[in-house]
């Protein structure tokens, strides 16, 4: 079935939806966890097949870089033709998420050194939880954030760590090559994880990466749900890179000015010491292996 | 002879040279060139020893990482010693950095490849007169700049490229891993270049280096006078970092959160390929002994 | 049992048999899906197990460094000893490599970026179909192809890419580190994939993936089957690499000159990043993983 | 069940467990594999659950570096908790040792090339029996160890393989870089292999994988059973190096002088071509998942 | 003056001057050194200013990548113009030539090891002349060169040291990554050293060096006369990489496919080891300081 | 002339010459410093050309990797032939040393970072001046140094440091790796400087050197006179690495088991990143151009 305009559906879906799907795509819900959360809650009523097929088809054009969101709506597809109940799979969904979070949150406070000084990049609500929970056993001591260009994210995360009594220093992106020797890993976020490897993540982590990874010797880890793997990049699909609007990086440029804007970039995994997941602290190469494991329904009729 | 506080020493030069000082100071003159010129301009009155002595400890206070100014007033004082007038002197340094700026644009111009496609980093007047001068030439495609956070300068490069009809680019500073393979050379200018031939240029520059030259393997280029090494380098002294204004980066940082803003960083001399001078290109291991040869008055009594 | 001589099995097999053996030794067939199906073909008449025997250890000895082709006869073999008649089992390996080559092209198609302007080396012919597909998709602009001494295949890409009205440049192969600047991403197929991820494909595959990968910042891809995989090496056995006939390489060299003919090389796994298969775009570090999935009869009694 | 103190359990178990915990203590038992086959010949005697409780809770606690022992045991327990008895189940843990050392001599020696020069560091008893198997097969011309400060195990190394009559050249750790170019490869045994690929093992390891892989582009080889896989890396925890007694470095140092004496050291993955396992000849990337088809019991409740 | 061309000046200028130029620009006379040495003796009979003007005009468009010539042919005319008789002149710059060719035979037969194993590229008599002094000295074990594609070069150096006894490998290029393991050190000639450090040499030097000096981890050593320093590249000229006729590629490629054969490539100092030059063993990074030393003239009014 | 042998040359020398040659061969006068200071002192009565020939004769046998000393008996040679008095001389030798030794001790200090933490290898009796002076002025928080098998001189290091009141910490060489995280530089010194940049310094430094530059990120810094220049490198004499006792190494290994031991190893430029001469601070690539204008006699009748 080929995809209808989001104008056309948008008048076809139940209340809910459409409102998920425009407080998704003006960014009131973000980060992936919570956009894929959101987007499932608002199927709950939903009771038909044709109904939840055009839900799901308004909410996937909500934004482009969301394989996990993706991956929410298939489990909720697939739950449904196994004949349980919509409402029921978005509570099974809602637990899947929630118990991959708790997980992650424990392994990674494990996982960080006594008197860790870490480095982080943008805002990843995973990564705060790990940081809030190693803070609470005492593990660490301070964390370094860079500014984040263009929508400033890494400021939200220094003030929430900071709220919580966490020291955190701020620089611009460009100065983390000089900071970085104040810290002694870095951590980060994830949006996308590929079949091929490749960390997909807010603009700046890549060469995050490469400077922590290659020039300072200090350990660059993501942590992620596995939920977060793109199926289609299997098929050789790649992963859109979210051009967004460039009035966020300069308002008024001068005519005859291009101003570029993307959103992401792809981190290689030979960049990647270790990634915590759910099942596990792993290398990237074996992400694919595990969400087949645990998650074998994502890679359904791909 | 220790030197004086600036408040003690304003109240005792003549009335131009603490207006140089001043404007320096307030960033109303800047670019290592301008700064250079203008305070050895203010000199241009002085008579006596004495006065000179004051006048040259004033402005030296006026920015840390400025070798170019010091070399500058070194070379007052020291035509001075000789038996020159001291207006002489200042107009002959202004020939001086006026045939080295000729001799680089002219040897950039004709070093860059046809249909140029070029990535820079903040603004720099000889990166600036190096493109236009090839843009002249025809052999210039593209230029990319990375907006420089914190104080935007890649915008001032942006819209005078562009005022001369040059199309241009401008990103985020991290997004310059991915504009990269759109250019084909990244050129940048130079604040100070030390004795073990370390660059230092604005923060963001190490990283460009780094991306340019190991990642993409693009070759990576600096314009610069050689009237920019700092002697005391030769020393053991470290050439200090300005650390500037937090608030250059946030205005109002919540309670509890550090705000760091070194102004440059140290990029070393592996990353570099080719530095443009005014005696050849060269490799920035040869820059000091190009120095020794053609400006040997920087290296008296260091 | 210990192999016979093929000058022995030759008077013991059926002609067809015979006929496909000297024909692969010959190098009348070549390519090692070729090679595979034709051997494989030539057992259709086949009916008793010594006769299937001897004929398969004729085949193998055909040419040393052909993994493909063993799993093709290790195929027939464990079908009939299931029961079923080796007819049908020839059928079914036919419809698997077809399958396997449609969908790696399908794949391959779909991961090359727009404008592509890709590299290659030798003549593979999943290589081509898919840069075939690409093409008939709008999204390749142009190929360069190495001539690959000593054997030229190079040239065989070059006019088969032509004749489909693809743009082709050709450079002997030390001048790829030249002409790659204006390639974005390189393609090759492969011979062998080892049990710890290894490439093995025609001479000249390594440099490539170095200047590419480490050099030049362009990504390395390989199209192959996952039926490449040797699975004798994961008991420690090396893929032997063919030494080919000197006079290939120089026809009369003086005396006392010794020439070498390696015919290929074993590119390492970090220098790929990624690998377009039957069974989806992934590492090479997932490679064997992935065909003990989709083909466990090849690991059966290694 | 929280763990009782060793001074306690050792008055609550039977003689042979306690009289094992010791001799492990003091390293009259050593090297991974010695240490798993003891500890796990000690519970031969128990009967009851209890008792195997508290006769596992003390052996752990010997050495702090020893999965291998630790899978021993838990193997030990998974069996008696599915009905079969413990001497049994000892029987069977021993002949999944020595299974899998048979496989991993045989796949070694297989796997080193003709006429290999071999350096090696430490004392590992699978290297040395890969070393002597390659030996009778004619295929080892000669092994180069490094002392392996601090208790110089590299000596047992030299003695042992001279024995049997292969020409062995000792060197100090360091002259490691200078020796190397005499060796083809480079091949080390392994204490643990954590759930993100890295290899635990004696002290040195690191800067000869780095030196060989990274420097001298020789081939850097680990041989280990899958039964030192670390499950507890899953979950996060850190694979703990024990730092052992300083006065192994230094009998008598000046007051005031720390002296540090960490017993292995932790080398990443990629400086690593391959691995020689009881399942195969992998990347250690591999490991995990090949561990956990082997021997799934590791994975259960960790 | 602006350049006549060729055409013009060859019914201006004696004929000794008009058979040289033709002679080198059919290959008849190749190699920087024989190049320059003949260049300079055609000019002897030359007596006035303006016939020399025109006759160096016209040698200089004989082959684009020449430096030596240049340099051979400015000598002539500063010796000229300093009051020197050309003959005379002509007479020192051979000498000159002939005592920089002894020093670098000595030095560079002096600097390689004991039993040494080289690996070169295409023919150099520099090379050469090392080789079989080292030879002569007992000293030199083995040399493996590749067959220098496309005008097989190497075969001549193959062909003559297998003439002086010396065991000689010959391969096709791309499998010096696999020879080079049989090698103990990379020596090759050189066209040109620019002003910052490349050298341009034959297609092929430049895989060459990355596979030797990075990869391989042996080290890579050029032998070069001080005289190829190209002093045109201080201003920013970039030297001309030849583009030779694409039939020495390929004679009869099909319609539409473009050849492409540039004739050298610029390996980057970063590779190279050592530089044997007359005026000493030193680094790539000194070779423009000792030319400055040794030849002054080489640097007037460039 | 030919050198005559030490045992003939013995008996005809002064007392104190032959006394220096003992005291130096055995080791109870080391260090490259030292060596040369004791080795010219050892002159001041020699009047006549025959005596003074003879002396430095027998004195240069008496450690095969001193240049130091060669150079120092050279000036006194030198200095004697312009007409000098030897004890004059000497005193002239003793002050140039001396100034040397002052000037990199206070150009050193300052260098370092506040606060810093270093890492050494071995004892250098420069590397001690510098960190003490750096304690005298407040600005060394710690030095950790490796024990430097196989005579332990990084416990010499350890207890004159740790007398002065400096933290020291201790460890095996291979420990380098592990413990350089708490360090944030890397500080030796040096035997020999070579004419291509090689640093020659006891066995470990060459492995320091690439943990540290190339793994780590730290600055590997060298402390070194320019008098350790080894003029005959270049005319492509190797310098020569001595190989002491085995007996150093293991004092009674088994029979049949080869102990090598060489002192030295050389570590290529590209892993230094800044040496501290007497002539300031600069890259190894300007050793020999500073050593040049400092020391001009070294480079005489090479």
């Amino acid at each position: 079935m080929r995809e209808k305009k989001p104008e056309k559906l948008k008048q076809e879906v139940r209340k809910e939806v459409k409102e998920t799907y425009e407080q998704i795509k003006k960014m009131e819900i973000q980060g992936a966890t919570d956009v894929a959360l959101e987007a499932v809650k608002s199927l709950k009523k939903e009771k038909e097949e044709e109904e939840l097929e055009k839900a799901t088809n308004l909410l996937k054009q909500s934004r482009p870089t969301e394989p996990m969101m993706r991956n929410g709506l298939k489990y909720i597809k697939s739950r449904y033709r196994e004949g349980e109940k919509i409402k029921k799979a978005v509570k099974e969904f809602q637990e899947i998420v929630n118990n991959a979070v708790e997980e992650i949150k424990e392994k990674g406070a494990t996982y960080l050194p006594e008197n860790a000084k870490v480095i982080t990049h943008c805002h990843s609500s995973l990564v705060e939880k790990i940081l809030i929970e190693a803070r609470g056993r005492g593990k660490l001591e301070k964390v370094i954030v860079t500014e984040t260009r263009p929508r400033y994210q890494g400021r939200i995360t220094a003030e929430e760590l900071s709220d919580k009594g966490i020291p955190v220093t701020v620089c611009v992106d460009s100065a983390r090559i000089e900071l970085i020797d104040e810290a002694d890993i870095s951590l980060v976020g994830a949006d996308v994880i590929t079949s091929d490897s490749y960390l997909l993540n807010k603009i700046g982590t890549h060469e995050l990466a490469l400077t922590s990874h290659n020039i300072k010797g200090k350990n660059f880890l993501v942590a992620t749900q596995l939920l977060k793997i793109a199926p289609m990049t299997l098929k050789g699909k790649r992963q859109e890179i979210e051009e967004r609007d460039p009035k966020e990086v300069w308002d008024h440029p001068p005519k005859g000015v291009t101003v570029r804007n993307p959103a992401f970039d792809a981190t290689p995994p030979r960049y990647i010491n270790s990634m915590i997941t759910e099942h596990g602290v792993i290398h990237p190469f074996n992400a694919i292996d595990n969400a087949r494991k645990r998650y074998p329904w994502i890679f359904n009729q791909i």
